[in-house]
């Protein structure tokens, strides 16, 4: 975990708090992947992730728009964003400029489980390594918290995502259930 | 959901307001199952669900000792209850005396979202349809709070109790997976 740097980070005395933390992996676009300055980009955008809940739900809605899904009432998921146990935003900064460009939050009991919900990275910044690391600082967060099971429901086309990064599908057979109205 | 009796219900302004109902549908063992009376027990013991967070944490952990499962440390079980979403106990009553004979918890986002926890009837009253009550219950609740997707982790030997109840492994697809460590 090496390629973590803390910028701001307020006392820990609850679990949900705020941090904001700069991904160094990121290499955009547009840079000379051969020339060791675009390991260390500055004017075309770095990459934060926050803790932070006080998040544009319109942002929100427009990450999630791009991605495909489909609307939710903002009503319930301002509601969702604040008895989540754990959100994450990730952000793209260009000067004084931020865009939100990846999401993700956790229910949890506090004390054992965590269940990962709305992981969302925007295409325009896919295969970059960024999903990986947004899930690496999920996880760091969620251990830190002294929390030992994470879980979550993953679609098809990304469980070999997830399998890359440590989970494992129908551990021991345990069975991911969903309940549906007769 | 005819065989519900409210017998006590405060007010339902928070999603954890205490409830406690009586099962009527439950059938002790002794009685003669062809008696009307049978379907009425009194003396013989009756069956309440709660709602209540009180619950005593050794009575708690004999019973997920009875079933087998591995001891945890009392303080996280306690920090489990306090922030889970909802915390349901299945309770034997005979006269002025209670014993634990049913459990489950849920996290939730208080929005979209319920995870079942720790769903456990003790051995002495399985097979008496409790466990299926219980999840009634649960999922009564949770639909009242206006959840929309309930969800859980099932060992391979109760998919199909699970499954009886409305709910579906893998839907469309979808995969339970939990994090290990490296």
């Amino acid at each position: 975990m090496g390629f973590w740097k803390n910028l701001f980070s307020s006392s820990d005395s609850t679990p949900s708090s705020q941090m904001m933390e700069e991904y160094e992996g990121y290499t955009p676009e547009g840079n000379d992947s051969t020339s060791p300055a675009a390991r260390k980009p500055i004017s075309s955008g770095r990459v934060f992730f926050s803790t932070e809940r006080d998040i544009d739900l319109y942002e929100l809605e427009e990450l999630c728009n791009a991605v495909g899904w489909s609307r939710r009432p903002l009503r319930k998921v301002k509601k969702a964003i604040q008895y989540s146990f754990l959100v994450v935003s990730m952000w793209q900064m260009r000067g004084s400029q931020r865009r939100l460009i990846g999401f993700a939050r956790a229910t949890s009991d506090h004390a054992f489980n965590a269940t990962l919900w709305d992981v969302v990275v925007h295409p325009d910044f896919q295969s970059k390594g960024l999903g990986k690391a947004l899930m690496k600082f999920i996880i760091k967060k969620l251990r830190s918290d002294d929390i030992s099971n994470i879980t979550l429901f993953a679609d098809p086309q990304v469980v070999d995502f997830y399998r890359n990064l440590g989970f494992v599908p129908d551990p021991e057979g345990i069975k991911g259930m969903f309940w549906y109205p007769d």
